[in-house]
């Protein structure tokens, strides 16, 4: 199931419908801010933050899961219109399933963005399973797709342009926009 | 309209009264830092601020426009004398217009710089659509001048240099200021 | 006792069972973040922390001892199963060898994970000094092995992999997990 | 009074009793991170700490000079133990001739460490203005000695190692510290 032939990856891009998303390492470049209370900060790219709205503006679903239980997603999801979030997932594959069965959509309309060895076993479920240029050598190694973008550092919105122009759909049109959340 | 000849861009500059700056890649990297409350922290570059403060200087007009709706803009805005924040806006070209009728300037003395396509539709209405080099590329492809520098990390203080350049002033002369904000 | 040849560290690393970090510079990039309350956030990595739940579920030991009397430290460290954390800790050859008692390992058990001159010491009582490729140079002069990544930025994972590989453990498997803190 | 060549700034730096240096971009990376409250935190580096506390050590004077009012960096500079801190600075030249009347140095007993055009005043006033490698282009230009380290990333360290080398003083030696502040 490995294509790493782009023109392949680009005709099974032309059937997503759902976009399914990592939170540490691929809506955030992997760094966790702590302080001495145990509160912490993610850093999140407003060029991945417009990727996501522009799914959003043509009907395609996004969701994330997350093996993290931190409330930080949802508030960065929330901001971008996402509704499914699935934080303290164990096994990725079985909720990503249950995402598919309730939104009623197969393996070929599938996408997933991740970095790290516990999003290896969604592969299974997916037609393209996409990582960022410094996700872990085991997702490189299985990867359909590895992006020229570092996570949270536009490889979303790389994902997207993509997805797009498989689609038929010009990414680089002016675009009107704003974001109503004070974030 | 498209020049990235730099000569030519260099006495298109000559006439440069207003320089309208996106926030989010352009002052800022393009993060935001998200706590689990929802507060939210933006990171800006010290070199870019004193080239707002050179601006300032020789009374050349900066104002910012942005998509988001945060209020971390106007703090950074207002401790560097930036006296026009616009935030929260849908359509930057509207009030880049606003912004050029209120000071009177026309289009040959406005510059504009943005990093993604919601800062396109302004391109129509300024002489110099200026870029970082890591701006989305559509962008980069519209640009006329594309920067060597970063959003963020020095891309205003780049274009503010050669601006200052272009009129005949020296960038390079050593500067006796101060902040009295404690930031 | 300097061997850069990896095959020789290789062979070293089979026989592991105690696994010593310090914490800035190796659990983090260095950075210290600070506000004028003296309250401060420091940078984890997510990728490091799942290579310290490995180790963890394969039942080697992870210590860590720390110049430094921050509290971050223990929050990170006990969000990630690291039941010994020294911190403030001035001569570290004196805290790693009280470990190595308590636990009852010896040199050959032993590898620290270390990034500048408070940390050369400890090399009289391990069997690998590991730092990484942005460690001072006084360490990668005197070190065993230098990862290819930096410290905070993936450096422990890359260790704990080549351990798990001179171990004859697969360290690409596909993981389930998750993370029960709210960090 | 601009010497390049290593050798020249290797000798001069034999004389030096008062490192001077400046906050943004050279004791940080130059960012600053703003909320909407106007609250901010800047990023220090460990290495360049332990940098400062060498200095200490050895009796050579550190002071800070910024042109900032921000309180951060007497928070970071005292955890250090550096006593002489001025901030908000205009003038930078007055406020370095005074520190040396009072501490009783001379032109050749100092070095100043910069990065923007605020800083270029002192120049006539120190034996070497050094600057890391990401100055503004015009610091670059008039330093004496350009280092390999960027600001707030080793590059206090590395000046401080290369004065330890012309002292005769090894920078390489295991040290046994801790930090007694909690940071």
């Amino acid at each position: 199931m490995i294509y790493k032939n782009f023109r392949k990856v680009f005709s099974l891009m032309k059937k997503i419908k759902l976009v399914i998303v990592d939170c540490d390492g691929v809506m955030t470049d992997g760094g966790i801010y702590i302080n001495k209370n145990g509160e912490s900060f993610r850093r999140f790219d407003v060029k991945d933050g417009l990727g996501i709205k522009l799914l959003n503006s043509k009907k395609i679903h996004i969701a994330c899961i997350s093996g993290s239980n931190s409330s930080i997603l949802e508030i960065r999801a929330k901001s971008l219109g996402i509704e499914i979030i699935k934080k303290g997932v164990s096994d990725k594959l079985i909720e990503l399933k249950k995402i598919q069965k309730e939104l009623n959509y197969g393996i070929d309309e599938t996408i997933f963005l991740g970095d790290d060895i516990n999003d290896l076993r969604v592969i299974e479920a997916v037609s393209i399973f996409a990582v960022p240029c410094d996700a872990h050598e085991a997702c490189k190694k299985k990867a359909n797709f590895i992006g020229k973008k570092k996570g949270g550092k536009g490889f979303i919105r790389e994902i997207v342009d993509h997805i797009f122009v498989a689609k038929g759909i010009n990414p680089y049109e002016p675009l009107i926009t704003r974001n109503d959340f004070e974030i």
